[in-house]
């Protein structure tokens, strides 16, 4: 008897669309094989064999119970904001309720309607290149929530970037919410860096994918890097790394302005 | 690039032991890639592709925190206790710090340290099977904690109940906790159910494996059974189903006696 493999779909959205009927009882509850309330767990496989798994909740957090930096992300912010992978609305709901206009992104159909029935207005299912094909222009660019990841790659961070710049007015900024993974000791961590420097990635270009229940998404790169790796990634776009605030380390907060 | 398999270990163990050290703070914790603190989940695979994950710190949990048929169980608990599949000791200590004669069998090592070092005093690192050859005797076999699944099949139940019945006293009892699968509308669940039977195999006769970090269980059958199908079971074995405790249905508290 061998192992049936994971159907390929939107294993973020199933588990954020889960997560919010769990806390908010509207919606149908994951039905656990038994009578005891379980809690949505957000299951991550890597490539080298890892599997880890974290409550999915804080995914739908107040801002009462957000980290330090993304309040300070928060303050950084003005104009027209894109929240790139909103999510299940977090970050956007609360600039929305402030007054600000903003528009939540995101490639999960799951996570676009959570984000839409807790209240966001202003949503689009698209990868960051199909709607840098569209009008729209931003005056601030969100990658809170350990987004800075969105990255990749030192192939596809310049992409991104210049996608992003299409999509600028002038003097935009962007607020990159990133993790330095190279403080860890752990010899599973430590040795699937080296791994990866040898094959010319980055030590933190994790290769991923999310499972939930029967689904799994495509695997995908997703980017821990140092400020210093990102400055390297940065140089050439029409970008500029202008600040990091590392007071939360190994998280950082990284603010990148457009040279026009 | 194709993903690695995970190395076969006593997942079970590694994963008690990491709990152990978030609750107690004894023994180095995991590293988690950032600074924030991380519950230990289980991740269940099942061979049809599903996956699952679940806090583990309840197999540490004090009694104060248990469900109400185990507090039930240990009411029914006489003589000298064989507690089967110990994990971290829970019900086995707590047995222990009543004054009785309770010994802790696991075939985790991890598992049986962790007891150990909570101060379980008699532990056995070994299957029932193995340990069957042993000259010790017991009057009540505990299989709490859903371990009535450890029947696994038609075809193990009633080696292991022959097993169990080689270790007993005169009067001996099993109290074993299950779980009914059959209440349930998912129709992930219900299908896999179907396919189960269809293949001869009781519709909840799970097959599955644990997974923790890089290393995973074998596969393995976990039988959730209906209160019926184990009267089948028992049938034909030296014991006999006395009762069946259904208050916290799905959950039940199954008593069988020695026939002799």
């Amino acid at each position: 008897m061998t192992m049936e493999q994971p159907t390929i779909g939107d294993a973020f959205g199933d588990m954020i669309t889960d997560a919010y009927a769990v806390r908010t009882g509207i919606g149908p509850r994951p039905l656990a094989g038994g009578r005891l309330p379980r809690p949505v767990i957000e299951v991550i496989e890597r490539d080298d064999g890892l599997i880890n798994g974290a409550p999915a909740d804080h995914y739908l957090d107040e801002p009462d119970a957000w980290q330090p930096h993304d309040h300070r992300a928060l303050r950084l912010c003005r104009g027209h904001v894109l929240d790139i992978g909103v999510g299940a609305g977090r970050i956007a709901i609360e600039l929305q309720s402030r007054g600000m206009a903003v528009t939540g992104l995101d490639t999960s159909r799951g996570a676009i309607e959570v984000s839409r029935r807790r209240g966001l207005r202003d949503t689009v299912l698209a990868t960051v290149d199909e709607y840098a094909r569209a009008a729209a222009r931003y005056d601030t660019f969100l990658l809170l929530g350990n987004n800075l990841g969105l990255l990749e790659s030192r192939e596809r961070a310049p992409v991104m970037l210049d996608a992003l710049a299409r999509l600028a007015n002038p003097g935009a900024r962007i607020l990159a919410q990133g993790a330095d993974p190279y403080g860890t000791s752990d010899p599973v961590h430590v040795g699937y860096h080296e791994r990866n420097r040898a094959r010319g990635r980055f030590g933190g270009q994790l290769r991923l994918r999310l499972r939930y229940r029967m689904v799994a998404s495509e695997w995908f790169d997703y980017l821990n890097c140092s400020a210093e790796e990102l400055e390297t990634l940065v140089a050439g776009t029409p970008w500029r790394l202008t600040s990091i605030d590392d007071r939360d380390r190994p998280y950082y907060l990284a603010v990148m302005e457009l040279m026009r």
